[in-house]
């Protein structure tokens, strides 16, 4: 394209925006209809080398570009009209920030003089997302200006680079343009002798300007300095949920073997499944095992490592807090994630270019005797979780980690199934990307965060979430047809937040019920016919028929929502009873 | 109540809380569940003066509380826990701040300690709404001590009066709370001889303190001034969108009877229906008249006194901006509402005040052949809009105005429907008042606005809504049962943006129908099993059979949802014709 045939300036604008995100490596956006949001949305859409999945409820796309950008670790921009639409992204903005996730925000404005008018839909954009994005710029107007447009360009690549830097996160631009906003020629908006290179930006796709990024490392006399506090005979390698794209579970595992420490995987971990189970000794089972407290001949650690964001695991939390073992707590970009406050170290440094370095260094006492108790401990609670024949909510995640398909992407929702995870998915040598919103933990948005993290791979995808959530966001499920994603959406229907039944308010009814149970009632059936997709109900005890519907479904074409119904406060009981039943295993051994 | 009786600090604080918004007035609050913020949701639910609307998806309570203001004027708190939850309130408040509508957010926290710390489920929500609040603050940590349990009451007072104030709007209260969150004893949390007052409040549901609002109205020389300015034969009187509760229609209707101007009443403007119509020249045809322009014969006029927020009807602005009129705008906040830039005076003033005190000192030239000029071209565009046979979608509107029993309440959604309803609804002297979401001018939240204005009184309620926004808001449904409100909801579907079709861009396809029009091809039908409200599908041609069937649905108990499918295109053809036909009209008279 020249800039010689963009009829107008927010035409040409528009293009550079597209064009440069492409450049950046942008191969998709989202949008939602509007009309400020023209001159992008025209430009992205004529774009080929970007794929435009067009949503109708902001809130909804914004979560499926988090759950893209979750997935991969790249970056999918989010367009909108001005007003309300940029509020209704604010829920995702606030998660992709605490979780780490790339998230570019383009947001249509009108002209500034509008701004504060009383115009129409003119509402006040600047710094709309507060102190929660990485970057907030206010774009000029655009204009057919060889500075502005190197500006412009220049812009964009940041942005970008921002919103996949480290930590990664949401980025917003706000984006004024006056009318028209249509391709419509407007004579003397561009002139002929626009530079070349603003006008069109740089041969061959090429970025504007490039952005290489170093990561943080200690030096090598630090290096070696970690690698002496790690050499003792009890020491533990803690992964919490990870930052998207993930560490790398090589150097990971290689510094497990190196030390002899266990490896204690969230389920967000990027390292719970995958051929590096195999070599090192991963454990899932802490939050059974610590779940009434350590056992009581269980000496502390003398030293714990810990990356990625705080552990899912409250017991294990609580654990870590109760040792006075030194605790390093690794971050790429100095984050403070440890919200017991007895950490003793704060190492800024990438984890996996860390654990690499550090396994080439660490030498300590012998560890057997310290990794074979929690082995065993381990080995406890999966032989009673196998064990246990009546039903709860935690056999749903544990079938599911048992029968996806590989590869898989299994998206779990708060509050439970990430924490059922947590306790009933075992690690497994099989190719599964778990993935949940652990950064702010909210039960929205959580359809489309799946079903965006299904648009970005050719994995089967799993989406199991409670049934709060699954209404929260059933708008979400218009982007099965519109995005072209297939899922299996496992329904743990309970009929309320079934969480609550774990908080001291249970006790109290009134209020439990009417405000914190929240029954609703809903019969999700009819989601079916509004969304096209194939609904089945199963009864929670029949274990079976929901083995075989889940194995149909993963199977064949489409999207099937098998709703599992069960009854919150007996699972609860299942899960307290298990913790007890393992606590006794691991006291007699 | 007694301090004694509170087992810990948080109930403490959280009774202060209901209790002193009871005092202020308060008689509901809408909560979403959520643990942080037990301590509320205790003290309301237990709280005998004040009901509990309990919804599940934020976005939707915080619109059924914008709903609810925005009928009555008075505030309906609104209560979350901590983090997305309050970000889901943003795009209500964002309306709210525009449209000014008395909100008051109550958002739980995590104690301070833990901001920042990455402890689960705790994000940055200081200044979460930015300057979109009238106040913020971000509450102290309970505690069962004399001063700040006064502060707690007086900023409890001061929310309620800041967000019913000029203007009236969202205020945002942060409350952190640190565990145990439940009314659990705690011993020596409650000291026994808190000074009473502190602890309890005032005797008698007293609030603790009290504040009364003055009145801007310039003095009497400026009255007299303004007076003289409107001494002329060819005046406007212009009433744009009411902030809630909206003008006095009898002090209105005085200065058009005094001054002889036409008075243009705004769909919104609170002045369009009712008795006040019978004694004052009430024009809604504006609209239809001004669509191709002023009439070429047609002199400017001389002066124009505009309230209210910015006129709906664009061809109204562009009109008022194409004259060379004084133009004064009055605003009782002093807001600058006028985005054309050609007003000449502001006058700070309470708009029914000063058209009281106005009606008494104007006295000028004979104004009846301008007003006549006006009245004419009203009545030739009613007359068209009656004789034209072809269903289009203003048809609907201007049925619902007929049908509507009284009273009623009519909420109009974005972008077609409150733009029919400005066209097409004619002023009728009957008890109906219409409402809609016009400061941000949002296609979100519209159904759960309309249910709460709904539940805040006994009227008949009608929500007349596009697809999109139906789409946009069906989680707002459940409120239906969940909040026991009836309504009968008219959506017109003309499947995607209908509104696109009236913009330059409907000449580019592509991009017009994937990324503009962008239908999506929804069956609502089981929208009908999912909420247990009855739906019909109506053709739009067939309008007895719409007629009837919103005859029946206002007249039985239930919600029905009465889909009209519509051809927008076809539709917007003929808006065309009409006012192409009313200016044939006006021109020939």
């Amino acid at each position: 394209m020249t800039a010689g045939s963009a009829p107008n300036r927010n035409t040409l604008w528009g293009r550079a925006v597209a064009d440069e995100l492409a450049a950046a490596g942008v191969d998709a956006v989202c949008i939602t209809p509007g009309s400020r949001s023209t001159p992008l949305t025209v430009a992205f859409d004529r774009h080929p080398g970007v794929h435009v999945f067009s949503h109708l409820d902001e809130r909804a796309s914004a979560f499926f570009a988090l759950g893209r950008a979750r997935r991969t670790g790249a970056v999918t921009p989010l367009v909108c009209t001005s007003g309300t639409a940029a509020a209704n992204f604010h829920p995702a903005v606030m998660e992709a920030a605490q979780s780490r996730v790339p998230m570019l925000l383009l947001t249509a404005d009108r002209p500034p003089e509008l701004r504060d008018s009383g115009a129409n839909q003119t509402v006040d954009q600047e710094k709309l997302y507060g102190d929660a994005v990485r970057w907030y710029k206010d774009l000029p107007e655009p204009e057919a200006d060889d500075r502005k447009l190197r500006s412009l360009r220049t812009d964009l690549a940041r942005a970008v680079s921002t919103a996949e830097g480290t930590p990664a996160g949401p980025v917003h631009l706000n984006v004024p343009f006056r009318k028209p906003l249509e391709p419509v020629a407007v004579e003397g908006g561009v002139p002929a002798d626009l530079p070349r290179l603003a006008a069109e930006g740089r041969d061959g796709d090429e970025p504007f300007v490039s952005t290489t990024a170093g990561h943080p490392m200690p030096d090598d006399r630090g290096v070696r300095r970690l690698a002496e506090a790690l050499s003792a005979e009890r020491g533990l390698l803690v992964a919490g949920p990870a930052d998207p794209p993930g560490p790398d579970p090589q150097a990971v595992t290689a510094l497990a073997h190196a030390t002899g420490f266990p490896l204690l995987v969230d389920p967000l971990s990027g390292l719970r499944f995958g051929s590096a189970t195999r070599v090192a000794p991963v454990l899932g089972g802490y939050d059974g095992v610590l779940a009434n407290g350590a056992p009581a001949d269980w000496p502390d650690p003398e030293v714990v490592l810990r990356f990625g964001a705080s552990p899912t695991s409250k017991p294990l939390r609580k654990y870590l807090a109760g040792t006075d073992a030194r605790q390093l707590v690794v971050d790429p970009a100095g984050g403070w994630r440890e919200a017991e406050f007895t950490a003793t170290d704060l190492v800024v440094a990438d984890p996996s270019r860390l654990c690499g370095a550090l396994s080439r260094h660490v030498g300590g006492p012998d560890s057997t005797a310290w990794r074979e108790r929690w082995e065993a401990a381990e080995a406890a609670h999966w032989d009673a979780v196998d064990a246990e024949e009546r039903f709860f909510e935690g056999r749903v995640l544990a079938d599911v980690v048992d029968l996806a398909p590989e590869p898989s992407t299994v998206f779990v929702s708060n509050s439970m199934p990430v924490r059922d995870a947590d306790r009933f998915a075992a690690p497994a040598a099989k190719g599964l990307t778990m993935l949940g919103n652990r950064g702010a933990s909210g039960i929205d948005g959580i359809v489309s965060t799946a079903l965006g993290a299904g648009s970005a791979t050719t994995d089967d995808l799993t989406l199991v979430t409670g049934d709060l959530a699954y209404y929260h966001d059933m708008n979400g499920l218009l982007a099965l047809g519109r995005c072209d994603v297939d899922a299996t959406v496992v329904v743990v229907n309970n009929d309320g937040g079934g969480i609550f039944h774990m908080l001291p308010i249970e006790r109290f009814d009134p209020p439990f019920t009417g405000q914190f149970k929240t029954p609703h009632g809903l019969d999700f059936e009819p989601t079916g016919a509004l969304y096209d997709l194939s609904f089945a109900r199963v009864d929670g005890d029949d274990r079976e028929t929901f083995r075989d519907r889940y194995r149909e479904s993963v199977s064949s074409e489409g999207t099937e929502v098998i709703e599992v119904t069960s009854d919150a406060e007996a699972s609860h009981r299942v899960r307290e009873a298990l913790a007890d039943e393992v606590a006794e295993r691991v006291a007699e051994r």
